[in-house]
């Protein structure tokens, strides 16, 4: 018995626990998509929500906030909400990497799409982060005034939102990684 | 002879066309990386040595735009630099590739720091970007005005250093494609 034991161990030596570890890896990769799937999507709920009506007016003027006073924001969204689709489509294929851990091509067409979709998020998220930094502090040098001195509610909420953008492009990176070191282990 | 040669083709078959395949693509990645380097050399230039002095003066404000009046152009000019200067390294593992095919470990290291540089590029172009197009436009919803009308050749230089970041981010996406081709095949 221990002998049969042996032996069976040693034919497939080199043989399974690579195929648990490519398992391992692709389950990892589909936990990682649900996580970084929730935190666009709150980024672009949280950005796409944000107004604010300040409690006082003048008679012309009605001060008022609202995301999409600034192209960059509705830019955030936008790439937020794209990149939340893609990565609940991706899931179907992380499944099919779970079942099927041989297969290369689609890790290929994979990791060309996370990079894809990491530079659209990463675009949006820095630009909008310039933004909200202009927001905070202004700028002197070219008279652009720091209107979160007014609006800060409005204020919090945007710098909020960057977050689930920023924790999203660390975890693309890791899937690439992820996706990399899996088709080098034919 | 007709023979031998025929023998000798068949017993490399499947190996030389498959090596000639990867060596062909270890070229087109140095090329590329060159390539990038120049345009990411280009834009921290072209950002960094920006400034403009308007021809007329109040007694008390002298007019003049300088490409460090704006942190985000810093952050540009440096993430440029960081990132050309990472193409140059690369060339050496780059250069390693084309002699020894076979290395794999040595490109996932590439690809992970390519990825991380794509990052540091593509946010870096982002942000500038965002602040490129409130200069040009200004936002009437936060009071930001067009410093454009006034700065016409500043504008016209920071709006132009920005092409080579993104011609470096497009190339990042081919060289990260490249080497998870290469990976692939082994």
């Amino acid at each position: 018995m221990k002998d049969a034991a042996v032996e069976a161990g040693e034919v497939s030596k080199g043989k399974v626990p690579r195929k648990g570890m490519k398992r391992g890896l692709s389950i990892l990769d589909f936990v990682l998509r649900i996580f970084a799937g929730v935190a666009t999507l709150a980024s672009a709920v949280a950005m796409g929500t944000t107004q604010e009506r300040l409690p006082f007016a003048t008679q012309f003027v009605q001060f008022r906030a609202e995301f999409d006073d600034l192209p960059s924001f509705v830019f955030f969204v936008l790439a937020n909400s794209i990149v939340c689709g893609y990565l609940v489509l991706s899931l179907i294929l992380s499944i099919f990497h779970i079942v099927r851990t041989t297969a290369v091509k689609s890790r290929i067409l994979l990791i060309i799409l996370d990079v894809a979709m990491m530079s659209l998020v990463t675009a949006a998220a820095s630009a909008a982060a310039a933004i909200v930094y202009i927001a905070h502090y202004g700028n002197p040098n070219a008279n652009w005034f720091a209107i979160c001195q007014q609006y800060n509610s409005f204020c919090e909420r945007i710098s909020g939102s960057l977050v689930g953008s920023f924790i999203a492009v660390a975890v693309f990176v890791i899937l690439i990684i992820i996706s990399a070191v899996s088709v080098s282990r034919q």
